[in-house]
């Protein structure tokens, strides 16, 4: 099978790319390298079955031949920061919607017809059922959480009209080794300018829910190896469930940080925050999957690798 | 208050324009003309309170122009043919979600904070459930659907992010005065031709909901009058529900014409159809409305005003 890894050279994106290599898969990768890096897949470079291309997939003439010959196509590529779209109304509309649609009219245009996309958690929004299940209707609170609901609606359409087969996964923030930014990330930095106190931007109290990647990419392929509908929407999370306030007790914990806590905000981290995230994933288990690492252990992974990459703070 | 009604000068909104009109209220109309006809609103032109503006709702410098000092926006603007989305993949994205997000744009540069909007029953899909309730999530099967479904994801993020109020209003099929498209304006115009027998798309099995306009728009304002969430999402139909047969039996019926029929297709209409539509109206009722017309009365209403409107036939 040869595949296609949009955004193949980010965090998660890479990941799948490792998976799909160890499983002696050709590979094509495109990525604009806004967030993702070069070095996330570098160790492939000589590999006959792995392809790089530098490009943006909104270059709708690149994308569609990149897309030639190609049997089924990862989109990875996305703006993965949920916090912007207050202060930034099109740059989720953009690397969201508008790169889905060229992936869609790229696809249609090769006869390729198998998508697997990520959406997101928070298309829920705050949903008012925990463990949330796929059957919650999208309530988004975000540009974020929009821009992936509207995703899933067209890659929906393009799927019933053309006969493709989807697979469709909500996450919750994923960590772990090439994570790039996200709580974690802030408070590595945070705690290196040696600050007086740790500044949160919530009260602590919102509730959150992560996964190690490389769990989550084990799921990814349970699903497509198992689920057989035309359109199949799994959650991908973890039965683990702390408070932000748990969470920076833990990430503290592990980097031995006896830092005073002060608390800037309310219920919210941000505009169009959700304060209580839990998905539902017990229709993922049904396929056989379930996670690994503990949340624990994910932090404690995720810490040991930025510590090891002082390179990635540069400039942030 | 003072409105503006993109889109008033088509079917449904023109019908909202004079209900407002009616109540004295200062109305803003912006049309391009694609769909809707001046004729539909010329009968307010003296009002001092009703102003025509046409224009396109995607020129956004005439749009933020149009929208300062409006407290209230009706969005009925868009591209209102479910089945063209299979051939043209740009049209409902183009007139539905890229004018949604003009509007939406508009309105925050204005400091404008209650929009309605008119979504469909096609953000439900083929629905597993039926009558289908405001609750079910979306799984459209078209574009049309696909677009409207993502309005709505758009529209609940600026609410959500500014404190708006937003009234979503799930359509069936509307007919009544100033139908111009549909399966009734579709029989009129093949019987016109004097065809040897009637030719329909499907089998006839596909059972469909439709709901008189004034009827509809009488819904709109008890929704905006009497629903205090800041996302009022509503199915707007009818109980009844008949076959596309039945549906042309009493079409033929009132038309008083025996030509026999004879059936192309399948299940469906065309790619994307839904083969099922029947909207759960519990939670509109609850606010006190129903419909004041059954549907074979709103037919003969609909064919009344065909009859009488030969132009509308012309080059069609």
């Amino acid at each position: 099978m040869k595949y296609l890894v949009t955004g193949g050279a980010g965090f998660i994106g890479s990941h799948i790319v490792d998976e799909l290599i160890r499983n002696n898969h050709q590979v094509v990768v495109i990525d604009n390298f806004s967030t993702g890096k070069e070095i996330f897949v570098s160790h492939h470079r000589h590999d006959p079955n792995f392809r790089l291309i530098k490009g943006d997939v909104l270059d709708k003439k690149l994308l569609t031949q990149t897309m030639k010959n190609i049997d089924f196509v990862f989109h990875l590529a996305a703006h993965a920061d949920v916090r912007n779209g207050y202060t930034n109304h099109s740059v989720d509309h953009r690397q969201n919607l508008e790169t889905t649609l060229s992936v869609l009219e790229a696809m249609f245009k090769n006869k390729v017809n198998k998508i697997a996309f990520t959406s997101t958690s928070s298309v829920y929004g705050d949903a008012s059922v925990h463990p949330t299940p796929e059957t919650y209707p999208f309530e988004p609170t975000s540009l974020y959480g929009a821009t992936k609901a509207a995703c899933e609606s067209y890659i929906r359409a393009y799927a019933g009209y053309y006969d493709w087969q989807a697979y469709i996964f909500r996450l919750v923030s994923f960590i772990g080794e090439r994570y790039t930014h996200g709580i974690i990330f802030d408070l590595i930095k945070k705690i290196a300018d040696k600050p007086d106190k740790l500044t949160l931007f919530s009260d602590g109290s919102p509730k959150k829910s992560s996964l190690y990647v490389k769990d989550g990419v084990s799921a990814f392929f349970q699903v497509i190896n198992k689920a057989k509908q035309q359109i199949n929407i799994y959650n991908v999370g973890h039965e683990e469930i702390f408070t932000i306030d748990e969470i920076v007790n833990i990430i503290l914990t592990v980097l031995k940080c006896r830092l005073p806590k002060s608390y800037l905000g309310g219920k919210r981290g941000w505009a169009g925050d959700n304060n209580f995230v839990h998905l539902d994933i017990s229709k993922l288990k049904s396929l056989g999957w379930k996670p690994k690492k503990s949340l624990k252990e994910a932090v404690k992974l995720t810490i040991d690798y930025l510590l090891n990459q002082p390179e990635l703070f540069r400039g942030k």
